[in-house]
């Protein structure tokens, strides 16, 4: 594993979506109660894979200019207006589906991330930095209750990661050199491109993110700084 | 005064320097002790009002387009340089200077700040919106305990207050329109351009923000929402 001073680390910048909260099983829940308010047949584990399978793509085409800037939820909801065809929903008043898009906002955190987070908070600088918006990651933090020192986004460097933009903008923003800084992910692609820069590394496994049937590479990288189980585990090894 | 429907509020941003902080008394005393340890002779209540002083001045530079975007600690830092020949201060290390220079990352809360945000966070999205930059702000936060949602500062925007564009990137990324936002200030100018901007007004008054020997306009004006005395009054006066 890559030799760590932890004493130059000052701030922790965090993936959110998948590492911080459950977007699948939280969309799945809030998907079924709002299906039952309304009478709507769906199946929302699908749905929930479709939106997000729709989540890269659509920031692909933004990070080559197809698209001019446009944000998350921007994104979301167009995805969400093809999905609601695709699925066969129909009848929904726009209050109804500006809602149902902003369930990204309403994610429930990992079982261990607010108590991970709390100890964490303790030594270092903690900041999302995540391609959700900056409105996005305020409204989740206030409803999961995520301690985050500072709100940090793709949206503020309008480079969406993996672009390095993305990183160094956050560094920037935080007076910090890249080698103060550790990315915290469960996703491998975003934590080299976080290392390409010069931030260091940790990887924190969350084998449900997407559902029981999905298998997910969860095996460690000599690359990383830090391998983590979970936020408890991660403030562990980080000596707090 | 203005007529306000609290319901229509959704975010409260936070002019920080005077308003959330006592900048002038923790300048004065952090500088004695930092003084006494190093032996230097220094009024710091004029070193304060001067580097305080040059403040808008070196903003407005920024503002015409003399100086690139410069961040607030570069500006801090320039004229901090200036202050340091013009007080016979000499023989200080650039570790010695870099602390002085971040005496801005550690100003102390006025005594109502946290206990009224506390309250006031309870039903409000809170933000900063200062001409701090964000890491100043965040770190001015871990270390005055403000229960902030989200940093929101000048340099996201590249345009220092009162520039329309500093509040109108500030409702932007909270995805909300400016009639949602109330900013919340001690200085009527800023307060002004808030509302040119669409915002709502809270003015609070800070008599002791200059020092014993300053009578700032503490006169109310009709044009702004509402007027408290600190953030619990404000609590009170926004029904929380």
């Amino acid at each position: 594993m890559a030799q760590l001073d932890v004493s130059q680390i000052k701030a922790l910048t965090f993936d959110v979506f998948g590492t911080v909260v459950d977007w699948r099983g939280s969309i799945i829940r809030q998907g079924e109660q709002f299906g039952a308010e309304r009478g709507l047949k769906v199946d929302w584990a699908a749905f929930a894979d479709a939106w997000r399978g729709a989540y890269r793509p659509s920031m692909d085409r933004v990070r080559r200019g197809e698209l001019p800037w446009t944000n998350l939820d921007t994104l979301h909801r167009m995805v969400l207006d093809e999905l609601l065809v695709k699925f066969g929903i129909s009848g929904l008043s726009e209050a109804d589906i500006d809602h149902l898009n902003r369930v990204w906002h309403r994610l429930d955190p990992w079982p261990d991330a607010v108590e991970g987070l709390t100890r964490l908070r303790r030594r270092f600088v903690l900041a999302t930095l995540s391609n959700g918006n900056v409105a996005l990651l305020t409204n989740m933090a206030k409803y999961g209750g995520l301690p985050w020192d500072c709100i940090l986004s793709a949206e503020l460097a309008r480079h969406y990661k993996p672009d390095p933009q993305t990183y160094q903008t956050a560094a920037d923003l935080l007076g910090l050199q890249p080698a103060q800084v550790m990315m915290v992910a469960a996703h491998k692609d975003d934590l080299r491109a976080a290392q390409r820069v010069g931030f260091k590394a940790a990887f924190v496994t969350r084998p449900y993110e997407r559902g029981p049937n999905h298998t997910p590479d969860l095996t460690p990288d000599p690359a990383f700084e830090v391998h983590a189980s979970d936020f408890n585990d991660l403030a562990g090894k980080l000596g707090v």
